[in-house]
């Protein structure tokens, strides 16, 4: 058990980062000044878990009162902004690590709303919410549409990792913790192969027939 | 009283129809995929009453629990994809269904907001954002200034039933329910005669004298 | 503690109207219609404090339930479409007005959140998104990306007079009602200096060296 929370504790720190990472740089090409840089960093990083908590009722929301973020925050801006080659150089890693965050944040996201009492359609709708609200509110304050209403598997991912943590919940066959190891390891498969293989979902052209 | 209810449930779903199919042709006109067109099509219908239920304190927001709402979006959506000429067709009815449902929310919005002990005031500003909080939200998702803004008796419709509702609830002079019928017929009927008119509300010239 | 009070609701006065006029300025610069220069006008004014009351659970918000806010966004409009070449000329008390509001909305913002239980670091967020939060989805409702991530000594004036709050509260030397007044004082005066002397916070090139 204690092994397991070290294990989270870990994915954690490397979603949160990454996630901050990623407002960062997006923020810093976007020509925002260091005020600018470091919001977005914080909102892409915990965003979407305070959508989640102020929508189960858990107030304060955590992205407001733990250190943790706002730290990230300032760590990723400072990087972006004096490191950025060096950012540029990780983006491999990078983008693995937002693929833990976004697969952390799906399932710990869905059992939080379990956790408070919330139904599964609560838990999965809110599990998705806060591996992704921080992404769309960055896009929303950069002036963009969302990208992950547009292309890749990414929301998708989050989805079934969501999905698998509140059916695990229900049917019971297996351990919450176990349950939760097979959705992470499902969800972070999905997006590095999606991302390997250039998977999207289709759009669909507006042209009458 | 049950067949009121009943009456209710029908517009209810008429009107998250509407505005369901609204959200997924817009976003199928955007070119969002069909993770996105789903996102903006369950956006428009519950998007409103979301925001509501936050600011009145009802946790979780019916929107997240009620499965209805995600059945809609996803029949909007294979709808918008699968059968879009059908969709255009259907135009003239959806934008009856919208008067329908920005009639129903503006009401059923007031209500929930009295009826959960708060005032006049803000029963009437959140049975106005129940109405058009989901549209606005659509808009500022595909980077657009929202159009309730910009035109269109539309929102003030839906200010106009809420109002009446509120006053209604103040005045007693006659049963709620009577109330709630007057102030979604004229909410209703306010919205399709400026629909039939090309009513729009002033805007104002920035040229200096 | 009277004549504090009276003080501190002319300043609320001031900064609100100047918020509110801001806000309506730009809703007619950007062709809105009579209802969405009302919105925005409302909007700036008091969407700031409604993230805060959602975020630290003062349900329903304070901007939902006082006619005040209301009121103010009604002459706001008013004013901006009537009498816009005399806004125009007050050009110079609003930014004043503007800086009172600012420095008022962070200290307050801080103080409510503080009052409410939460702790340092949620009070001194809350303090700034009390003090941007309206300027910032006004921004979000007109499509351009938030002038306050940009460039400017504004929200970083906010976060200054919140953390003064903040540490005040933790270290007792001197009494609630005198630490407020200190962080007004430097919240204003580091906005004014940052106006007059044009102070910016870097922006960092994203050329790759």
């Amino acid at each position: 058990m204690d092994k397991l929370h070290t294990f989270y504790y870990i994915l954690d720190l490397l979603g949160t980062f990454a996630f901050a990472i990623s407002g960062a740089t997006a923020a810093k090409q976007n020509k925002l000044d260091l005020f600018g840089i470091w919001v977005i960093a914080f909102t892409v990083s915990c965003g979407g878990g305070i959508i989640r908590d102020i929508c189960i009722g858990a107030i304060p929301p955590a992205g407001l009162t733990n250190w943790y973020y706002l730290a990230t925050a300032i760590v990723a801006t400072v990087l972006a902004i004096r490191l950025y080659p060096t950012v540029e150089r990780l983006n491999r890693p990078v983008i693995l690590f937002d693929a833990v965050g976004l697969s952390l944040f799906a399932v710990t996201g869905a059992q939080k709303a379990l956790s408070f009492g919330h139904n599964g359609e609560a838990a999965v709708l809110l599990g998705v919410i806060t591996a992704v609200g921080g992404g769309v509110l960055r896009d929303v304050f950069l002036g963009r549409v969302p990208i992950i209403l547009q292309k890749e598997i990414y929301a998708s991912a989050a989805l079934l990792g969501a999905l698998i943590v509140v059916l695990g919940n229900y049917l019971k066959w297996l351990s919450g913790d176990l349950m939760a190891i097979i959705a992470l390891t499902l969800c972070f498969t999905l997006r590095i192969l999606a991302l390997r293989y250039h998977w999207n979902l289709p759009t669909f052209s507006t042209d009458k027939p």
